[in-house]
């Protein structure tokens, strides 16, 4: 794939730099939107819009909705008024939308004021629906039938008006109150017999999500009905939009990066990584380090204030690397797992004591192979005395316990307090698990050791 | 969502209690399949096979295909035989290929027996692709037509065939030895003017992937090109199948599930979370911790081997904890940054020069951020020399360095020597990070503190 867009850039350079512009047209013609946007982004930024304006109307348009949000606003500033409006009057809704959130105020206006009264208040209405939203990344381009239309009504009909919809692969059944009935595949239509109602066709029960719904439990539901395309309703129920599966695909895409980033202590970022400037990179790691950083000082308090027990036995400071990081490692898989289960809406808040009482077993298991394990290797190995290897193992296996609860109920906790629960990941609960593990230690330490010290 | 789902269980018992069954199946058929699976699923085992008979045909088999692979076990221990082959004969190819993937190998035999002889060889094609390839995701099931049909002809083809493909929303043009031309898609086939042929109409230059690729990289071709359906060819070109959209949101959401599990050292698993027994969930967990745990002696070693540095200034241990948390979280936001974006494919290895030169200026934005911040607090609230202060505040500037480089790097070196980069996420990198990071601490505590001690 990569290969073949550097030959075509190639390509272009060549064609562009011999102004051999109307086999460049033709040649962009044969291609792909996608595979366009990817070759004029990487082109120099004085060529760029000249070649772009070589493309026809509707090609422009689908190219420019898949080039990076620096690339468009380049593109904006070097468009005329009569352009910018040739490219919005091509755009879909949730395009247009899209395009409207990611530039900055002076460009929005600017593009508002391009496009046609009805576009400006269809995007008004939309940009009204919180981020993340099923509103707010919804189109409100799609089929409407009425239940009493035959199939050859209905195939009419989408000749008709097909054109500018984004998808015809499912229409949906409304009555004049805009309420969704049902929904009929194109493919009914098409396998019916001409003269049968879309009433009788439809599939009733249809499944909806709201407006103010999020947009991932919404992806979540396309995914588990397998729909390609999924209706929204508003608060009075009548039908506004559609999600389309392209859409949805990036959404959960979006959505997987957001979480992971989340859960290494990043704020997330919708840019690619090469094109993400170190600056901004910072920006998004170090509040975190910082806040980290600052909880991680409460271990040092604890070890300061054990600081007679380890000078009377120096061995004991040799572990407490070995224990961080097992009660750290412990903590995160239970936290990651339940994070992920959260996500996919395979946990509720409910569930919280199964899972205590899951991890806790598990905990069980994990920690006594572990202490075992452990215990076999300070006895051979180091050598130390019975009484150490047995403080540091037993604090290894409350470490585990403590760590397996503490990394499964924060997550659980913090969407019940409607915070996000990928943030309860990795870092945060290895440091709430250091101070815990510390504590431990040095209790144990001091009532088994009383003999030696 | 959940509460429809329980209201619609309680009323299913008391109907299949009551022995209703004609209302039962009445009901059941207004639902769709992935709710009558997740209410069957729930329902005792005794009821369950029995439930399951009232569906008719064809909604058994796409509520059999949405439902676990314990369940329908379950239920095909409960088929006779001809209730198993209505089912098979039922089912699309490629959920008919999960399904032998799922089961156990006499269950297996026995499902093959019933197929016939047709898709019983298609089964054994499409077994023979390697899990995690394009090949073994991929439906043989999609409308293929001729360049010199007319638009007319097309749709009669499809009126004709169309009942038993997975999908029509894109139709693929071949060739007579099954050469991939172009693609059109319903829409246009209804849009265009009846005489038309499907050679003028089709999109050629079709985007397509070999039955031998990555199923993840074939799901980033569909989200790039916004494809429904994309076709699948072997090694001669010849389109033998297709990957359907709802398979590729399936995809996407278990590798994200797989690379997020990887992440946090678990070994993947496809089963819920709260279907997945104690003791598998341990068997997932404990080779990396163990692993974890052996390579985290190496920091035990580090420490006795600077034992007496250490006693002769003991608040050099209480800042211990502090560096490595830092560390680890610097080497974690690297590494997981980098793993992302070599699994969106926005990274290849021939950028990692690129990558390190960012990684190592953003390092040096967060060092001198935290180390400034950390040096007012050791200075202002712990009241530590200078010197010592100066020690922790150097090892941690370099620590951070160190730590974002191996985090980039060890994820691309991975890839690279064709492992799995999510492994190298923030266990490890802890884990390496621990040590360099002691040893550099203990280096600089010898040079600077000497006049100390």
């Amino acid at each position: 794939m990569k290969e073949r867009t550097e030959i075509l850039e190639e390509t272009f350079r060549k064609l562009a730099e011999e102004k051999k512009y109307a086999s460049l047209r033709d040649l962009m013609q044969t291609l792909y939107p996608a595979d366009i946007a990817t070759i004029l982004s990487d082109m120099p930024e004085k060529l760029m819009p000249a070649i772009f304006r070589l493309l026809p109307k509707d090609l422009a348009a689908e190219t420019f909705v898949e080039m990076e949000s620096d690339i468009k606003e380049a593109l904006i500033k070097s468009f005329s008024d009569t352009e910018l409006k040739a490219v919005i009057d091509e755009m879909y809704m949730d395009d247009a939308v899209d395009l409207i959130e990611e530039m900055p105020a002076n460009m929005v206006r600017r593009i508002l004021s391009q496009a046609d009264a009805d576009t400006r208040k269809q995007i008004n209405e939309i940009l009204k629906y919180n981020d993340d939203s099923a509103g707010s990344v919804m189109t409100t381009e799609f089929v409407g039938l009425t239940p009493d239309m035959t199939a050859a009504d209905a195939i009419n009909q989408i000749r008709a008006t097909g054109v500018d919809k984004e998808t015809i692969n499912t229409c949906y059944v409304l009555d004049d109150k805009y309420h969704l009935l049902g929904t009929v595949t194109i493919r009914t239509l098409i396998l019916a017999a001409p003269e049968e109602t879309c009433q009788s066709l439809m599939t009733a029960n249809a499944i909806s999500v709201n407006t103010t719904d999020d947009q991932e439990s919404a992806v979540q539901t396309m995914s588990k009905y397998d729909f390609t395309s999924l209706p929204v309703v508003d608060a009075e129920n009548r039908m506004v939009g559609i999600i389309t599966v392209d859409d949805a695909l990036d959404i959960m895409e979006e959505e997987a990066s957001e979480d992971i980033a989340k859960m290494a202590a990043i704020t997330p970022s919708d840019k690619p990584y090469l094109r993400t400037g170190v600056f901004e990179i910072w920006k998004n790691r170090i509040p975190w380090l910082l806040l980290l950083m600052v909880s991680a000082t409460f271990t040092g308090i604890v070890i300061t204030s054990f600081e007679t027990a380890l000078a009377a036995l120096p061995m004991l400071i040799a572990y407490i690397p070995m224990m961080m990081d097992t009660g750290g490692n412990s903590g995160s898989q239970a936290s990651v797992t339940v994070i992920r289960a959260l996500s996919l809406n395979e946990l509720e808040f409910k569930d919280i004591f199964r899972v205590m009482w899951k991890e806790f077993r598990v905990a069980i298991l994990c920690g006594a192979t572990l202490t075992a394990a452990n215990f076999v290797k300070l006895m051979l190995l180091d050598k130390i005395p019975v009484a150490v290897a047995a403080t540091v193992c037993l604090t290894m296996l409350c470490t585990i316990i403590i760590a397996k609860l503490v990394g499964c109920t924060l997550p659980m906790l913090a969407k019940r307090a409607h915070l996000d629960p990928a943030v309860m990941a990795s870092p945060f609960i290895t440091t709430i698990v250091d101070v815990l593990s510390l504590l431990i230690y040095f209790q144990f330490a001091t009532m088994i050791l009383k003999a030696y010290m």
